[in-house]
């Protein structure tokens, strides 16, 4: 190994040290932490990314990417690692940083404005915090833009899934947007009504058969945990993985999903590749790549029939037998679909409506083609477009997600890209695995989850997202199998 | 303020932010973290260490030092604060890089060694790893003894409480060592023999009363928290406090007083000077000095015949009646005494004298005058003219503590120089606020709490621990109110 490519090892292995504490601390902040301790939290988190930020952008880091990029003898992996040093490198470098730290102040500033606004129902208690955001965020695309040639929408796109651009989403979403509509009137026009299961489903009981599911799907808790919060999420690193859920006693069949989806995004951190894992090419692949893993494991293999056969009977060991628990009650369940004002409660085929309306209003704002003041208006109408329904109030229509106030411009096209992703990784799953459907019937992931860490979770960082996809499925991203899968799951 | 003052206290609010987050993922290993997690952790808590050291042993934090020395207009608060950093950047700076790594990786791999030694009661298997450990910590005694002019023992003595020197200690131990053996003889002559409460004592009730006498001490649960661990402890920062506990259902009288003892040392960080929170001159002011804290809280007032009164009713109202939580056996339980083997089950008056031993043998070590190889004999040669009594096995001798492996050498002392504190700081509290044990008798600690916040904890390290006695006791530290406060409590 040269001399500028161990320089570049050392001094990433310090920055992933130092993200892999900011990562504890996160999830203590959101899980253990008592509220007395929030403003040193916010120092100690400022801290730690003040700390990493300075390796980052220290000219060293530079030198020695620049230099490892000459050295002879280095592998794939290595000139990949070269590549994503360089990607971090030259993003976090473009940035002045009296805009970092405007951002950062803004940042808190606004979510404490969203959460006033959203709880009073108020777009005008977060309209100049919002307005200040989007000059922030649009000024961060541009300088970053600048520096590695892009538009803004793409500047910031990129932040959150390397390599996607704009152009890629718009013919996907185009397509979604027109068969949408259509699939949603024909299933609404034919589904049955379930039944509603009848609590209380004990907390002690869920955590048991959580833990349960979890350990049948490959989850290892000698290398992570299963906790409570107020919002569900996967964090902590790939040896100490700390998935969280909150527990109603009313509500017992979205919450076990819950579970499954986190415990996707689960498998994939413990499967990257070990020998990298301190390495920018050994991280995750993005946030489109992220959630088609906890979509695939949720939404293609956990609510297929053969699964809920599987779920059925230890949801009834674990809560006592009623019609509501049935397979067949389960599936009716589990494919009901509605269009409604939440996105996070919404079904896997108005989701992607959700998506698109937030994609077309966000890079608007950003490209000064939409002014803050016109976002409640603007809103409304997409709802009413693409959804048929008008949110009653801006709590359940433009003042729902923490996305925007928090400054994740770019983000949500991820949720759906990611939908897509998991229908054609699950569809090129089903080919390569012979009778995948009887082994999930059977409880038995090894298979599935063997081939996607082969596929995807094992590959890191290596390939762009383009490579990935095409050396995972054969093809490019398309909607086609996530349309299939529609029709298939809820039309056949 | 100067610029140099300034740059000063940029310097250490870093370095006091990467302790803090040590702090917390030092608790979540202990508490929290899953078994698969502990190499990475290591890694974790290196890289922060590092980071720390780096800030610290920097150059311009010696200019920033140097510098605001010569700046005026400092008030006592920030002439004290350089005076704390300076005795920081110097030990720091004093020490090789190598020696301190060497010693990194030694203390390691000798706990490892040890905990399989203490198994096996095999004193060989840790001989020569703990060799090295001595060699070690004589040789950064040197290193550091020559920086700030002192010799290797008290080196070491000053990084766990600073400004501690061997020759106070001397004539302290010596007096303890003649004293404790005829009053022990004479307690033991005298005592009654206590019921032992019988079990089961459930661990859910036993959580709660924790809780509720922790709030009648003043524990601010909205900065702090009460769980669990495999060795008790007191962790986190003056924000958000972490205490640990281990429960057993068979046993309950030393689990009460265990929890009790840590919320000593949280009143005593909790109450730390908040505006210097961030600073040197902020933190506590040394090992004895926080020793105190705990033992007043525990042996002076918990264990005073006013708060047993207090308490055994709650014991009753948790664990139902029985004759062995009545208050007069409570005291006959509290006051029991009789030597054994070992240290952390000693008694009050029989603890001084493992303590005696020890400092006895780890100076002789690190001054040469030892050898490791001896240690197992010089060890059941002390216990014998001690204590009277010679372990059956090394297990509960030589290798029942882990201060020596890890390279804390020095440590000892300071937990009877607590005990000794303890005993003057509460003769004193005594004296200062009118009927202190009718107030205790009646759970009312705001009184006393209050007198330790002032004369103790608010104090922070303003004071070298000299003036901080003299000032709050009006004398320098003596054996004479805790030889007292033996005789009045065991002898009247």
């Amino acid at each position: 190994m040269g001399k500028h490519y161990a320089a570049l090892e050392t001094r990433f292995k310090r920055i992933h040290d130092i993200e892999g504490v900011a990562a504890i601390l996160s999830w203590d902040a959101q899980v253990i932490m008592p509220s007395g301790a929030v403003d040193e939290r916010g120092e100690q988190m400022a801290a730690l990314s003040g700390l990493a930020h300075e390796i980052l952008v220290d000219t060293a880091t530079g030198e020695a990417i620049e230099g490892a990029a000459g050295e002879g003898d280095l592998d794939d992996w290595a000139r990949a690692n070269i590549r994503e040093a360089k990607r971090r490198y030259e993003r976090a470098r473009a940035l002045d940083p009296k805009l970092v730290e405007a951002m950062t102040r803004a940042e808190t500033i606004t979510e404490m404005a969203w959460r006033e606004a959203r709880a009073k129902s108020d777009f005008e208690l977060l309209r100049p915090k919002l307005e200040e955001i989007v000059k922030l965020t649009a000024e961060s695309g541009r300088q970053i833009g600048q520096a590695l040639d892009l538009p803004v929408y793409d500047a910031l796109l990129d932040g959150f899934q390397p390599d996607l651009r704009d152009a890629a989403i718009e013919p996907l979403f185009t397509q979604l947007r027109a068969a949408l509509p259509d699939i949603l009137g024909e299933v609404r026009g034919r589904q049955g009504r379930p039944l509603t299961p009848v609590g209380p489903f004990p907390t002690t009981a869920q955590k048991a058969l959580g833990r349960q599911l979890m350990e049948t799907l490959g989850f290892d808790f000698s290398h992570g945990r299963l906790d409570e919060s107020q919002h569900p999420f996967c964090g902590g690193t790939p040896d100490d993985i700390r998935i969280t859920t909150r527990y109603r006693e009313d509500e017992l069949v979205s919450a076990v999903m819950g579970i499954l989806h986190e415990t996707g995004h689960a498998l994939y951190e413990r499967n990257l590749p070990a020998a990298y894992r301190a390495q920018p090419v050994g991280s995750a692949r993005g946030m489109a790549v992220h959630e088609s893993q906890s979509l695939l494991i949720e939404m293609q293999a956990c609510k297929s029939p053969g699964f809920i056969a599987y779920l059925a009977p230890r949801l009834e060991a674990a809560f006592g037998q009623q019609p509501a628990l049935t397979p067949e009650n389960l599936r009716l369940i589990y494919r009901y679909v509605e269009p409604g004002y939440i996105r996070v409660d919404a079904d896997e085929i108005t989701y992607p409506l959700h998506i698109v309306l937030r994609h077309r209003l966000e890079r608007a704002m950003v490209n000064g083609d939409l002014r803050v003041a016109d976002l409640p208006g603007a809103w409304n109408e997409g709802m009413k477009e693409l959804l048929g329904i008008v949110p009653p109030d801006h709590a359940r229509g433009c003042l729902q997600d923490i996305h925007w106030p928090s400054g994740a411009f770019g983000y949500f096209p991820c949720y759906t890209l990611g939908a897509l992703l998991a229908a054609q990784l699950f569809t090129t799953a089903q080919a390569a695995i012979p009778s995948l459907d009887d082994k999930l019937s059977a409880g038995e992931f090894g298979p599935l989850v063997g081939w996607l860490r082969e596929k995807v979770h094992s590959q890191g960082s290596r390939l762009p997202i383009g490579c990935l996809v095409e050396q995972a499925t054969g093809a490019p991203l398309t909607a086609d199998a996530f349309l299939s899968h529609l029709r298939g799951r809820y039309l056949n």
